[in-house]
């Protein structure tokens, strides 16, 4: 079996750390399995990397910054080498440029557009570890690029799917995927296996395991990717098809996001293509609109209300100023918290929806907004009742069972 | 004028000295010449990345302890460039592979081969200043490489030769060449301008200011080397061949080595090939032999002084146990230093020697070993004599006036 693991800074956060990651990597290594294992840098190091670039200018040129920004995991994937070679394992460590990674010359936010693995393959065909540093990758030019957040899990998910990998393990400091928060609901079970455009569903909505980048291109390659802890030795939470997880739940979590701020347009001239040209005006002002719901209004009149991050609604404010005139008031709520249940079993299951309302209902919870995809309900409710909210739809649908 | 600079470990120690590094090489960049400028690490991160090599193992495999060490020089490298950038100047960072460093492939110790300077030198003519990590380089299959102890230095050097440069200046915490240690003697002169040969003999004696190989190099390339301070404007130490220096002192400067060891190897048995039998025996045991002096003894015997490192005595005992049947009596004498004259001047002034044992006579000091080059004379002394012979010497060649 070929396995890429990727481990996370806080699992390569000293070298005490980094020998037991090495340790982890011996245990599969004795299942014979041939293993790619990226790493990122140590935890907090590529945070002062950025401090010592901002220290001159705020706008540093981002090819510096990639210079400065990508020694960090040159230097913990070394380490492992260092660390694997000494308990008598064949074991070398490549950079980005070495690992064949080619991304666009987008610095400190590239893409990877393609992977060269002939040298990756040719020392797996001589039983090598191979230990690739994560989050960089080379421009045409051989210039020096990063991948920006959680560039290391899409070093890791890239390599798998170039090289057609039976799996790719995501090891960080949380063990999994859960039901719902744990600290919201001290019931939230681990969940075993999830599908991909369910997770891609929960990630979005603060599920912070994996980002969406990571998730979206292993749905593409079709790797199946696994997130658990390198500190436990608990099974994790394998993300896969969902024609590869035999019992589908109807609902598999929930998942509250409390960074939305609601923004209603009242009485909004109801012409054709104002709908439009107010979202084109946000889009233009790189403002992402999570919900829009449309209601008909009084006389002719409708009403939009629609969610966006709370640190965008500055710079929405300024561009739906031009809309004054069509509109009777603009009302912008900040205390108002996102609940969704999220679940593939959705699709071929009825009055899911109307459950999630009655459990909110049977708590005098008002929903203000309400909005639906094939495996996603979301509702907007007050702020205040955002715990209460989650942990009763978590016990509506049985997921503390 | 084209102009290589290099900065120190401590001339970049934090931001704000490199901050302190830009504005120097601003001033510079302002009276129009083309500006290649080569940085150390900061002081202390070298030293910190080489104990987390050896975290796992005394003996780290070299080209991962390279992938580590290479880090230092990137990061400062692109943060001078920032630096500089900001302040309005073209400037950009390379890697020793960017900058077409070639090495051989012995790693942690790599020698340079080759430097392409296509990109370097299409980088000056478009104006830039150009900034390049020291240390390092890549070897013929591209894997990254480091020079080892006062790598930068070489690195700078290599490049003013490879690029024709009409000057390298190497900045440190130093301001320059002495006329002997100061704080042995306190009237102790800065030497303006000094001969590679010199320099060469001084550097071999304790004066840590550069390394031989880097003055090798220049001496090679005919490259004039300053060294001075990038904490202060004065002016450093010249060091060029002797043709460029109008007016030679007969004696340049006095050094001290209180690190060697003489072994006195009493009544040898004075058969040919004896001496060749000794020295190649601690040649094969990696012991450097500095002054050897041979006397003849009584009945057909012979009396073989010789000074090694303290550090490589126990290596030179064992060594020399394959002799003890040839020998009466070997001794061991560690409170031993070696003080040396060191002038071109010399060759062409007689009496040179004898004012010095003279100076040694008149505070009642015995010389034990005396030893001589073209332009070097070396006295090996009674440890406990050490600083005031320096002063005498000093003091008697009038380097304080």
């Amino acid at each position: 079996m070929l396995v890429v693991q990727k481990y996370g800074g806080t699992s390569m956060g000293d070298c005490e750390r980094i020998q037991n990651v090495a340790n982890r990597i011996a245990m599969r290594k004795k299942e014979n399995h041939h293993l790619v294992v990226v790493v990122s840098a140590m935890s907090g190091v590529t945070d002062t990397l950025v401090g010592y670039t901002k220290y001159f200018t705020q706008l540093p040129n981002p090819r510096e910054v990639d210079m400065v920004l990508s020694s960090g995991e040159r230097i913990t994937s070394a380490l492992l080498a260092i660390a694997l070679e000494n308990m008598g394992f064949k074991a070398i460590s490549l950079s980005g440029r070495k690992a064949g990674i080619l991304t666009d010359s987008i610095h400190t936010k590239a893409r990877i557009e393609d992977i060269d693995t002939t040298y990756l393959k040719s020392l797996l065909e001589q039983d090598y570890i191979v230990v690739v540093a994560g989050f960089q990758g080379v421009d045409k030019n051989g210039e020096v690029t990063t991948l920006g957040r959680g560039g290391s899990d899409l070093s890791a998910v890239a390599i798998a799917g170039a090289l057609q990998a039976d799996l790719c393990e995501i090891y960080t400091d949380v063990d999994g995927v859960y039901t719902t928060d744990p600290r919201i609901e001290k019931n939230a079970k681990k969940i075993h296996k999830i599908s991909y455009d369910e997770m891609l569903e929960l990630a979005s909505m603060g599920a912070k395991v994996l980002l969406n980048r990571s998730v979206e291109l292993a749905k593409k390659w079709n790797i199946p990717l696994v997130t658990r802890s390198s500190f436990t030795y608990d099974e994790g939470t394998m993300i896969t098809h969902e024609e590869n997880i035999m019992e589908q739940a109807v609902v598999s979590g929930v998942a509250l996001d409390k960074n939305q701020v609601r923004v209603s347009m009242v009485g909004v001239s109801d012409r054709p293509g104002i709908a439009a040209e107010i979202f084109t005006a946000m889009a233009n002002a790189n403002i992402n609109i999570d919900m829009i719901v449309q209601t008909i209004g009084r006389d002719g009149k409708t009403n939009l209300d629609f969610t966006l991050p709370q640190s965008e609604i500055e710079e929405a404010k300024i561009a739906l100023k031009d809309f004054e005139k069509d509109v009777e008031n603009i009302e912008v709520d900040c205390n108002i918290a996102k609940v969704s249940i999220v679940g593939v079993g959705m699709k071929s299951h009825s009055g899911v929806a109307s459950c999630a309302f009655s459990a909110l209902a049977k708590e005098n919870i008002n929903i203000m907004m309400i909005s639906t995809s094939e495996i996603k309900v979301s509702m907007v409710i007050d702020n205040k009742y955002a715990e209460l909210a989650v942990r009763s739809l978590h016990s509506a649908y049985n997921l503390d069972k």
